[in-house]
């Protein structure tokens, strides 16, 4: 069939620029200045900030996707005008247009010589000043918040972080398979789940992981991949937790643990490649030296097994022994002695769920995986081989004490032409709190929710 | 910064094959079969369907990118391999080597010469047959059904849907920005609320739509979107509804009804326009008459008044007077009058919720939009712009008996430099029913979720 012409063509160049604007200037958006040099345009936008030299006003505006200085003359506005923008207050709506011109000195390196100025709506007092702010009054003005500068930059680099994850796995051929939030069961128990009464007085649980549904659609489609918010109803106030949170879980037919650590380093280099090429003034908005973050654009990872790791931190004086899962300290040993993620495989069968599947070649070890990332900011992967053989799986809900019936289905994926299969989850606020170099992973998404926090 | 060589380009081709399999055979997805002709080459899936004649074997072979008959003579694979594939059930798991040759009648137009079959592991009384099955017994066995050329179809469309969503988003800058599931209080009222217990005994309710969040993060990035699940706890039985349901909310500053409504059947044109290109495959699979898709590639799309609709309605016979909503006959009857979407526009203020913004021309009705898919699919789509002055906007939520304070983060938006503003939401699954001509959406997410239906 012939398409029709007329609509957008799914290559066309993106539009990012509205039309003729009351049939007289352009509107443009800031980012889009550096094409409009010379010509004269519109912005619409708020004003960030403001300083006055008795006859020249020097605006600076923010419309979201920049910051532009709008620099106004009494002689170009008029004395009305110009009085009016004297009273605008942070944050005031406001349209302005002039001329665009280059200079490398402004913010953004380019500003506009104001021919007009239009207030759209007023704002007085408005809560956030540049002055220091305690964090629980942010949090409390998050919807306002999100306008500052660093804030923008980390919210739009997780907005990358999160392209960059469906892009890669897209173009590999994975599809999108959403795991339910609502789950008539808990995978590993109900402790630390979030329960909802659903009809007629049924329990629902929020999901803590698609894992399980993806590993149906991963023998279904071959490759998979769920990405979707996740909850955990844990007690816990540490900087690296979210009651909700986002998690992107690939899965993937035919993957041994091998097959899985190369997906996730090719991965994690990706994003972090495409965060440091398309993302740069925001990382530079945050200060963050880039520098730590270049070596983790190149694969290998390096790879250490679990005994290894436990050797690594007896020899940096930690006290641990065999068999004791890593807390926050002993990740932050190990990733310190790496300029990149390192890949920790083989962990103990005892400190993994339920479903990992044991090395045939040494069964107190699961091939299991935790990448760490650099910095001291930790696990940031966690993921591995399943067990794929239905009477082990089946021996080892037993032996969980985990109740059989709501696993029938999933002990029906290895009933029923069961095949080696290995995936991971990765939370997309953990990975750009280390991106961003962000110590507490609250600011990594738009509207947290911790234990005490549930609003705006 | 130079960025080190060695990690995966942004850019690079897709990685769609796995390397050197035991050292002898490239693994190879069928998707790919077409550039391996005449070369050695493993499969790896499950037994699709089988059929005989004395000394060959035609086996069906699916892997999750596609179907490959594979033709196994008792003289190539030896008579052991060749009586135990006589005993291999539907979905039985297995890997097949062979030469892969171009044939036009084969499904999808290549098959493998086999040279050896190695059973992975086995599938006995698989329970989904080629028989007619009941829909309540498919869903109960939603794992395993997915594997189905049908729904595996419908999904890999839903999946496409998805990715062109946040791609053309994307590629116009518009900034993800993930509105909270967990909400502490109710958009419109408790009513259709899943409300679960948070922490210390405080309350929560699952989204119903991220827009609110939306427009906070529109007057800070000038253009966002959100696209996440979103809930609604209705005693509701009828084929268009789910009680999870993923939805796109695109909110842009700025914008005004006529801006809304363009990026609507822009959107909505590249949706259609990329499944088409890039999944015929799979309408053909469910043989979907793709012609009825054609024109609704092509803009601009139908634009009529509530009041024209109104008289199209009377005239056409339907019982219904100016103020009334509409329901699925009404949208069966005026969708069925175009080709393609039609967009209707300025229902009664009354019929919608407290934040449209009423016409100034006319404040009786608001500046909403609702789009209807052809073909009787009804609603896919519906927004607008909202009230933006903090007064009016005040005083509907008084008029229509919410409380004040959980709102007031929402006044904010209006307290501090308040813009024009509009926005839509759109069901994915709608969406997905409709390219497909699929009647229930039930089949149109992985794990449905409806009154009577929480597993698995």
């Amino acid at each position: 069939m012939k398409l029709p012409e007329g609509g957008p063509a799914c290559d066309a160049v993106p539009m990012r620029r509205r039309d003729v604007l009351n049939g007289k200037h352009m509107w443009v958006y800031i980012e889009d200045l550096p094409r409009q040099v010379g010509q004269e345009v519109t912005l619409r936008g708020w004003l960030y900030n403001k300083r006055s030299s008795g006859k020249i006003h020097f605006l600076l505006v923010r419309d979201g996707t920049g910051l532009c200085q709008c620099v106004a003359s009494k002689a170009d506005v008029g004395d009305g005008a110009f009085a009016a923008a004297d009273h605008m207050g942070q944050e005031t709506s406001l349209e302005v247009t002039g001329i665009v011109r280059e200079d490398k000195r402004a913010p953004g390196g380019f500003e506009l010589t104001v021919k007009s100025i239009k207030q759209v709506a007023p704002s007085t007092d408005y809560p956030i000043t540049p002055k220091e702010h305690g964090v629980a009054f942010l949090l409390d003005q998050r919807h306002l918040w999100v306008r500052s500068s660093r804030q923008h930059a980390i919210l739009r680099i997780r907005s990358e972080v999160a392209q960059a994850c469906r892009d890669f796995f897209s173009e590999r051929g994975f599809v999108l398979f959403d795991a339910p939030i609502l789950t008539p069961t808990s995978c590993e128990g109900t402790t630390n789940l979030f329960e909802l009464e659903y009809f007629e007085g049924r329990k629902a649980y929020l999901t803590q992981s698609g894992q399980l549904y993806a590993e149906a659609g991963a023998l279904a489609f071959g490759k998979v991949y769920c990405f979707g918010p996740t909850f955990r109803a844990e007690k816990s106030k540490t900087r690296r937790h979210l009651t909700e949170f986002w998690m992107v879980e690939p899965e993937a037919a035919y993957f041994n643990l091998d097959d899985d650590m190369a997906l996730a380093e090719d991965f994690v280099s990706y994003i972090v490649r495409r965060v440091l090429e398309r993302r740069a003034p925001e990382l530079k908005a945050l200060e963050r030296d880039v520098s730590k973050l270049g070596p983790s654009c190149a694969t290998p990872y390096p790879r250490i097994t679990y005994d290894e790791a436990i050797e690594r931190l007896k020899a940096a004086g930690a006290a641990i022994n065999w068999g004791d899962d890593f807390g926050g300290d002993e990740e932050t040993i190990l990733s310190s002695q790496f300029d990149r993620p390192v890949m920790v495989h083989r962990y103990p069968s005892a400190c993994k769920a339920f479903y990992m599947k044991q090395d045939p070649a040494r069964p107190d070890v699961a091939l299991c995986v935790d990448m760490l990332a650099p910095e001291g900011h930790g696990e940031i992967i966690g993921g591995g081989q399943r067990e794929d053989d239905y009477e082990t799986l089946r021996g080892k809900i037993l032996a969980h004490d985990l109740p059989l019936a709501p696993f029938e289905w999933y002990l029906d994926l290895r009933r029923y032409g069961s095949v080696p299969h290995a995936g991971f989850g990765m939370g997309i606020e953990r990975l750009t709190g280390w991106l961003c170099g962000i110590h507490h992973i609250r600011e990594c998404i738009p509207f947290p929710r911790m234990m005490e926090r549930l609003e705006p």
